[in-house]
């Protein structure tokens, strides 16, 4: 991977998985960045509401190239 | 959230999934904790049995309000 | 568990969830180790294509007893 | 310190500072805990409202004596 | 808190605490960003002069909701 | 492990030796909590006085099942 | 260092060393973020090829003040 | 900043605030330690006596130039 | 220590103290590793039945030679 | 990267620096693994002499995929 | 604890346990730093030698009033 | 290595490289600290002037034998 990259912090949440909350992330994020290469967890939580999961959050870093 | 705040740390079992497990967590503690507000991954592990994953355990803590 | 074990370190990947990746590198790794008992999840990373994850990544060690 | 302690985790949280917020989840456990020794901070986090913080949000292990 | 957030990285200054050098990075950040909802402390640090204290630095990450 | 498990945090102290802080520890607990199931070590310190260690102390996480 | 300061994370690459892949990443972000301060290396990795390192790649965090 | 720095791990104490016992801290050293240059904070502590914060404890490394 | 090392990670076990379970990963693997160098503690674990320690859990890095 | 990758743990060593070092641990494991991918530095140590470096030394973890 | 402490870091060895190691670290350590107080354990490491352990070593932080 | 070792921690600084950081500021301590054994490295930071590297940081412990 020559050349630079940057990395940005995103907040993805759904109330199915982790999986899922990633995914909505990448998916929102990518209406603003472009070339997104790969993502690294960096931490899982979420919201309860009447003594239920009502929502994973999963805190990602996202790479992408940096683009002249 | 003004107050004061309390975490205890779970482990949730299951053989699906770590979203399985966050959630039977969460819902076996809403049995004894009232007013649960969030949950925090602590940890990721499992059991491994005849070569395939028996069971997905997600450490959490969980926060929830102090009441008097 | 009486006795010593060792812990090899792995990558598992899924198109479909961080649970998927899991097993798909259990599976793969019974192929060659016998009598293997627990993993923990060390990392969680993926790829992306296209503006969406292509890839989950998991990093599992997984701990097995040492046969003589 | 001979004998055996306990840690409880707490969140104490306050308009003003991260002091006061420590001071605050310390007065508010002593009405259920007693015997408490020492703290330890283990994150400081806070809300923001209007752009201004609104609340400092300090999460602290308490450890007290076991008294039978 | 359904939707995308976006976490981004600042250091407040304050020649008197860590508190007024939390709310002067938010104040600041305010001015380019909109719909701030939380912050984490990362890092505390400070300068030192003629054997006293110059500076309280905190690093934030502070989370805000991504627009459309 | 199916089912839901608790974690405590708690410390131990003995004159001898961190295995010897670890056990009174665990012992003590058993008072109150029953079937333990798996300890953690968090954290290791101890006091001095008169240029020798008075007292090991030892920081355990302690899992048991959340019976009904 | 009075004012407000932004951190960006950015990666940099270069087939000879840590030092000129940070020299890479700083020199391509000068591009377009003026009064860079200081970095500060959070991660080092690279890519194998052919049994020999092509790419050392080091992820780093670089500090420049909030102009208005 | 050329040369080389030495740093010291100090633990300051004061009953009012995190800020005032990093001060503490900075102005004892003061007394046998020239050119301190900065701080970080390592770790936040206290001791609690009849249901009250007694004393706030900050771990700090202070650098200073190493002089010849 | 000119050369190249390999790191294998290992965990023993024993009924009496970490120190026992530490010597009785390195003499298994002793069996099958040759001209070992050094070891570094991971993690201390431990299972507990009837209310007391059942069994030490040391993990381990163990470093050797790599020999052609 | 489809499939599943192993990850193993080296330290290489070099007089000169750790960029060296870290090229000495890849081209001596490559005698042995194929197919290797990636590295992650983990630990940077080394050893001194008569008041001078003698030794770089670099702890790697080396990704390559699991082939049957 | 008013007042100002110091902390050393210091390595203990010893042929038999890390409690040893530990107790040698302090005893040494006492012949010339008075008024320890506590000490924390940072790191557990030790050297092998013809398939057994031939030292633990352990890493502690030393923490002692600062007096004038 | 029987005995005790001491640590401190130390800063050196190149415009160079890492490495040539690393080796000032052994063999500045080498001027006042005898018989130092190995190194760890902390933290790798730097300073930026005019877009480009002014200087890289390493902050280092340095290990050495206490003597009588």
């Amino acid at each position: 991977m020559p050349g630079t990259y940057k990395l940005v912090e995103l907040v993805g949440t759904s109330p199915k998985s982790f999986a899922e909350a990633t995914r909505a992330a990448i998916e929102e994020a990518a209406k603003t960045i472009h070339h997104m290469d790969w993502f690294e967890v960096v931490e899982q939580r979420g919201s309860i509401a009447d003594g239920k999961v009502r929502e994973f959050q999963v805190t990602l870093k996202v790479g992408f190239k940096v683009e002249r």
